[in-house]
């Protein structure tokens, strides 16, 4: 199977209180649901923005930008035990791509104002995509080994990363 | 600001019974729930599958590798006027990243059998997010310019690509 390398530019940057990983930044949005932030777009694509008006969610995919190591295998940051990473949403990944879904607060002609925001300040943005909960939600779903601290049964060993060594899932 | 380049490598490619762009894609997924397809996964990063098991949907990201054009204002599948490409899910979006959730049917060592499928045959695969509705779903949800096609109150222009035109939003 041929394996071409693929570019990509940022077309923006996230500005975000959270200045390092260890600056005990979320492992998910929704955990900080009023943590504020704002989505900065390059002049280039700022037309990209328009009609954007009207939607109250957004995803945003981005480059985990601090990260230069890949783990197949992480401890996550809510668990006890190593899980492949594709069953985690670890920034130590392929390709180190992440997601998170935000509210906007406010769109501007260059920027939105979003909230529930999970990076560090500074993070490159690649893509904005806007929430459709016909296309991106799902009923009848199961949550693997998320469930027993999805549903409470057992406490989460961290919901925010304090230090590098945590956010490395390093012991 | 600076605006380094971001390479990237395929872990994997999409398997669907989608040859062309103008094979009756469905513009989502959700739309088609039924259509399977295989995501396979190169050798090196099979082991990031692991304890995939349980999880019900998963999203994958990859490339609009078809696509060699951005338009900052396409015309939606399914409406009738033109709209700032981060308003829309069109492929022609700067970086060509594309999203799309589906079902897991089937969790093998070196692929995942899927629902919902909605991309062509031979779409390189950058990463395997798994679906946590507590992260990834929203309430009090509003979608712009797509809620009157969502809603019923209007007919969709198209809900699939019948053509090479079509999918090109050209008239």
């Amino acid at each position: 199977m041929e394996s071409p390398e693929i570019r990509m530019k940022p077309i923006g940057v996230i500005r975000s209180p959270y200045r390092e990983v260890s600056d005990s930044v979320p492992i998910q949005g929704a955990l900080r649901p009023e943590v504020e932030g704002v989505v900065k777009i390059f002049p280039e694509y700022r037309e990209g923005l328009n009609d954007l008006k009207g939607f109250s969610h957004v995803f945003i995919i981005y480059i985990f930008h601090k990260s230069a190591t890949v783990k197949l295998r992480p401890k996550p940051y809510m668990d006890r035990e190593r899980r492949g990473v594709f069953a985690t949403r670890s920034p130590h990944r392929p390709n180190h791509l992440g997601m998170t879904l935000v509210r906007v607060l406010e769109l501007r002609d260059d920027s939105m104002r979003i909230a529930g925001i999970d990076v560090v300040d500074g993070t490159p943005l690649l893509d904005i995509k806007p929430y459709v909960p016909a296309f991106d939600s799902a009923r009848d779903v199961s949550t693997g080994w998320m469930r027993q601290y999805l549903e409470g049964e057992r406490a989460p060993e961290s919901g925010e990363t304090r230090s590098r060594e945590e956010w490395l899932h390093e012991p």
